[in-house]
């Protein structure tokens, strides 16, 4: 049988010092901006990365809202225990299914989760890869749940009872959960409206074309003995565009075989043929 | 001509409670363990989720250091620029040649660079993906020195002068390297001896053997009305076996063809056949 929560608990919202704000009543939420809901063992790393440079002064403008949810006081027993050994034998914990069905469905005490549109995500490397195209479609949500994982995985049956999607954040094994979750949070909150202002639709640009960005360069002229390339200091924009374009061709078929080969096809090139005009 | 920095600056070591520990001396910084050297405009981020679990722990026991290195330190002029705007034209702006530079040989004023153990790591999304490949490369080496980029980009020739490696968290784009910073140091400092002891061979063998993880299971039996599968109660070593390596074998081909063709060619499988026994 679940235990149920040993103590009071509630999603703490945090603002960008890092201290928690305030328990916040469950009316308070259902306004308000995009929102990343974490469920931790480690609330205290939030909002860590994310309280610096643009998502940092955007969650102190109120932009975007975080709010952690501390697992632990979901456990089960006196000792509150989050995992349990794996089913089958084998090394490493397992994140149980009651205490993190508890919190999951903790998380989703709010009407917005009813609309669909507030994905319920689990950081695992078993996920779908996390690309620009995912960062796009969660800035459209109203907001996300988050459950970072740890130990040697999640029980399953929470997974299939509330549909829970995978991302992974590439094929190697972090200690946890939390610093993709701040991954996915950096990259989704940039594409809210007004955080980035005009700036994003020029960068975001870059993965939309589907090639990796042009080398670039700046002041001063000559560092080290080594000159900006005298394209770009001829002041002619037709010269200039057409360079980058096959620097960044060029730097894409030969760093990521798989991007140019999409983009050969979405674009009608042969990628056989070299990146020169 | 590059300004000299314009007052006197450090590496900054730092322990697991993120107060800055000493400015170091350089004959300090020749001895001690694994060692990750960040270069970042914002310091005071780390060491974030690193200071947490079995990473943060591992820090306070100098099983590894951490040295951030603020590159403002190195700005130019009364202001301390750090960017300018893209020779050429275009939005956003791009870390200095001159800036950058000073930064990185500063972090490279130390023996141990000398002896070609100690990669110097760009993060932006141009690079090679990150993979648990690279994290047991970078946990054999005696540190790196991790630059977190910024804005457009860096400028080229900064890359092209110290040969910097470039490696990539995947195709999006983060406001900054530093949350990229720290799952490429939490991924690395998992394999350092006695971080986590003989859990480690266990957990890394899923990507050594190119598969994703099977389901995992653990107590309740039941839960939600759903069962734990029988075959994980049998007790039956070897069927478990089977019946995981199967769930791992189906899982890979319907989540990630990629990993699975890779699979099928070292083990000599025929990618088409249904993963069942």
């Amino acid at each position: 049988m679940p235990a149920g929560p040993r103590k009071s608990h509630g999603r703490r919202s945090i603002v960008a010092t890092g201290r928690p704000r305030e328990l916040m009543a469950d009316s308070a939420e259902t306004t308000g901006g995009w929102t990343a809901r974490v469920i931790t063992l480690f609330p205290r790393v939030f909002p860590g990365v994310l309280a610096a440079s643009l998502t940092g002064r955007a969650l102190e403008t109120g932009l975007w809202r975080l709010e952690t949810i501390d697992l632990r006081e979901f456990g089960a027993g006196r000792h509150l225990n989050v995992d349990d050994t794996p089913a089958g034998g084998g090394a490493g914990m397992v994140l149980r299914a009651d205490v993190l069905g508890e919190a999951v469905e903790h998380a989703r005490r709010d009407t917005r989760h009813a609309s669909g549109s507030w994905p319920t995500i689990l950081l695992s490397p078993r996920g779908a890869p996390f690309t620009q195209r995912t960062a796009v479609r969660l800035s459209r949500t109203q907001g996300v749940t988050v459950i970072c994982g740890r130990y040697e995985g999640v029980d399953q049956r929470v997974m299939d009872q509330f549909a829970i999607e995978e991302i992974s954040f590439g094929d190697f094994i972090m200690t946890g959960g939390e610093i993709a979750a701040q991954a996915l949070i950096d990259a989704t909150v940039r594409l809210i409206p007004r955080v980035l202002g005009n700036q994003m639709s020029i960068e975001s640009e870059s993965f939309t074309h589907g090639l990796l960005e042009h080398p670039q360069y700046t002041r001063p002229v000559v560092w080290a003995g080594r000159r900006i390339p005298e394209v770009l200091l001829s002041g002619h924009h037709g010269r200039i565009e057409r360079w980058r374009r096959v620097m960044a061709e060029r730097l894409t078929k030969q760093r990521r075989p798989d991007l140019w080969r999409a983009y050969c096809e979405t674009s009608g090139r042969d990628p056989e043929e070299d990146p020169e005009q």
